[in-house]
């Protein structure tokens, strides 16, 4: 599996995604699942993925061929964001659905399906993060729905339900998606480190470095132990439950 | 869906399960998914179910049924928790069996399997949690894996993850049970108030009165906004991200 999250702020977007990828236990191997595409002062688009990975793969390097080859639309000088999240959906399907015409000939009827996370701004637009379903149609975040999540994302949700709004500042948003992975890590062994973390400032127009996160980041180190013991903490600080709760 | 957690420790059993059924999000209502079969001093089974409804109560009229009629092995003379877990387990398939075949003739495919949890004592043996699966086969809680879920079990896993041990009394595990209801019913729409909550005591023999929490609950109530709280503030109390994180 996968956990990637992108968040949509006044002052910019958050995006993290894991590395693991599994077919089953006996196959686990590390593969980035973020890739970005820009011109410097012009746009910046940042691309995340969950789902099969060889169908985002192939995804993936169609968008940069059709970079390459430069003859038409691509990522680099198409007009706005909601146009490349179309893009990336109607790929996605192409792919899923070729592999599926094979995959019939040998009786595999696995799944074959990707989302992603498309998030970025070009001059001129507001920043804008989009979700492209497996199905290739899109959606993007907004002032009341501010994150997305895909891949294994319940295990992570709460904390981000309760701490990101529209309005949080760039390091809190930081804080709580490091949190959400932690909790996701801890309960499901299909998502694992590095963590790769990029943030987004609106209006920037440059691509982020970027920050890939090891399990032994002294930063990462320090929230886990602290929301750890933190949430014993307020546990050990509850008040005693009602006798009547222990008939 | 359902929510439902059993937590096998030292000192006793805290068992809880929501109390909202759904098909769809137009067919809402309250059913209770936790029955109780027992004769003080003697023995208590409490039984809790998630998965299809319409299965699930076809099994617990069965199991009430046997005990009716009494003239055979059931629950109120069955002389342990596995062989009573095996009983359900086998009931369990039985009924979606049945039910698939009169699907099939209607071409429904859904799915109409149940998933259990049957935690108890009986006079002489140690107190046990078994989970019955779907396929009719059990497991049961130990030492090193004191609780189990069934259901929309994701969103409130890591907190049980963190917070129970064995060894963690009976008062933590009802904190740390109402956090994991909380974290669920904010995150998934198809699980919801009331939550059935019983605590049955080791050695105890006797059926626990069990206590219907609802939304207005004054415990609950205060569990809940601690906790809350008690999330950002930990969230705020962390240091600020490195710069590195942030390029």
């Amino acid at each position: 599996m996968t956990y990637c999250v992108g968040i949509r702020l006044k002052d910019g977007m958050v995006l993290a995604s894991d590395t693991r990828t599994n077919a089953g236990v006996d196959h686990i191997s590390i593969f980035k699942k973020m890739y970005t595409f820009g011109i410097d002062g012009e746009r910046v688009l940042i691309l995340m993925t969950a789902g099969n990975l060889a169908t985002s793969q192939a995804v993936v390097n169609r968008l940069r061929r059709d970079i390459r080859q430069d003859d038409g639309t691509h990522l680099l000088n198409i007009p706005s964001l909601s146009e490349a999240a179309d893009m990336i959906g109607r790929y996605a399907t192409e792919v899923a659905y070729q592999t599926q015409q094979k995959a019939a000939m040998v009786q595999d009827g696995g799944g074959f399906g990707s989302t992603f996370l498309l998030a970025g701004q070009i001059k001129g637009h507001e920043p804008r993060l989009y979700m492209v379903y497996n199905e290739g149609n899109c959606i993007y975040a907004t002032r009341d729905t501010p994150f997305f999540q895909i891949g294994e994302s319940k295990y992570g949700k709460p904390i981000l339900d309760r701490a990101i709004h529209f309005d949080s500042n760039l390091d809190d948003a930081i804080r709580a998606t490091l949190v959400s992975f932690d909790s996701t890590i801890r309960s499901n062994l299909s998502v694992g480190f590095p963590i790769d973390l990029m943030v987004y400032r609106t209006d920037s127009l440059v691509m982020p470095k970027g920050k890939r996160i090891t399990e032994d980041d002294a930063y990462f180190h320090t929230i886990r132990s602290q929301w750890s013991q933190g949430l014993l903490d307020i546990l050990r600080g509850f008040d005693t439950p009602p006798l009547e709760y222990l008939d």
